[in-house]
């Protein structure tokens, strides 16, 4: 069974994305060993400066970095990411399972993103829409594209 | 205040779903006359022909187009739309209120979309991904989004 880790910076508060959350993870664990992993985000000031920001994203990418298993396939979520359709997508689930693959990673940074020296470790930076979200929503989202990759290639009716 | 209605095919029924769109819908009452329409969609069989989806989204049309206030500018949500980023979605809805229309219709169809004449009335076709999401979800993310649209245009630190 594959392993694919979400690994967030920031946590769930809200009560209907957590629950949102927790069901489509629920149902992946019939296809995958699914994990979803919290790091806390670095305090900063209510006006940020860019540095102050730089500096931030670079001690969260450390934090990140120490989640990671070695060997993982690296996907970093960001907006200039490339867009799939949820086929696409799928396959290309598939594919790094055929290719050995045992552990894909997706990443999802704080509203600031992502530190940039991290994306460029990514195998795949990746969108899923040119507006931007709330990264707790996105998690949400992400984790049903997830589930819905597996039912696809699962075949079935829950993507038409 | 400018109206803006969700027309929606089927019920929210995950509480996860209905919160989070109520949450949403709660903030945007700050900003606009806003209101959420659901439609009870045909029932079809097991495994529908595609006769039988089309006569299906045909009857869907005509009772979405009962609820479409005259006058009202229309925007269908499908996967084939335009896409935009969050800044010029908000340019979008601002244009329109300047343009003095005074009402947005946005219509969501059912897992089999929505009618292909219907879609042909919309001012605009839109899309949020090239991913295809479960409609229930697409519609908290379309509600953020008209949020987040009004946040932008009014500043502040929501959307950075």
């Amino acid at each position: 069974m594959i392993k694919i880790k979400i690994i967030s910076l920031g946590k769930l508060k809200e009560k209907f994305f957590i629950d949102a959350a927790r069901e489509y993870e629920k149902r992946l664990s019939s296809f995958c060993n699914f994990e979803a992993v919290e790091i806390t985000p670095e305090r900063l000031s209510e006006n940020p400066t860019q540095n102050e920001i730089v500096n931030a994203l670079k001690k969260e990418a450390a934090a990140i970095e120490k989640k990671i298993p070695q060997g993982a396939l690296r996907i970093a979520m960001c907006i200039e990411g490339k867009q799939f359709s949820s086929e696409k997508f799928s396959k290309y689930i598939n594919d790094a399972a055929i290719n050995g693959r045992g552990c894909i990673v997706f990443l999802i940074g704080s509203s600031y993103g992502l530190d940039e020296a991290l994306k460029q470790t990514a195998d795949l930076k990746m969108s899923m829409s040119e507006m931007t979200f709330p990264h707790k929503l996105a998690r949400v989202m992400l984790t049903e594209q997830i589930y819905r990759a597996f039912k696809i290639l699962g075949g079935g009716t829950y993507h038409k």
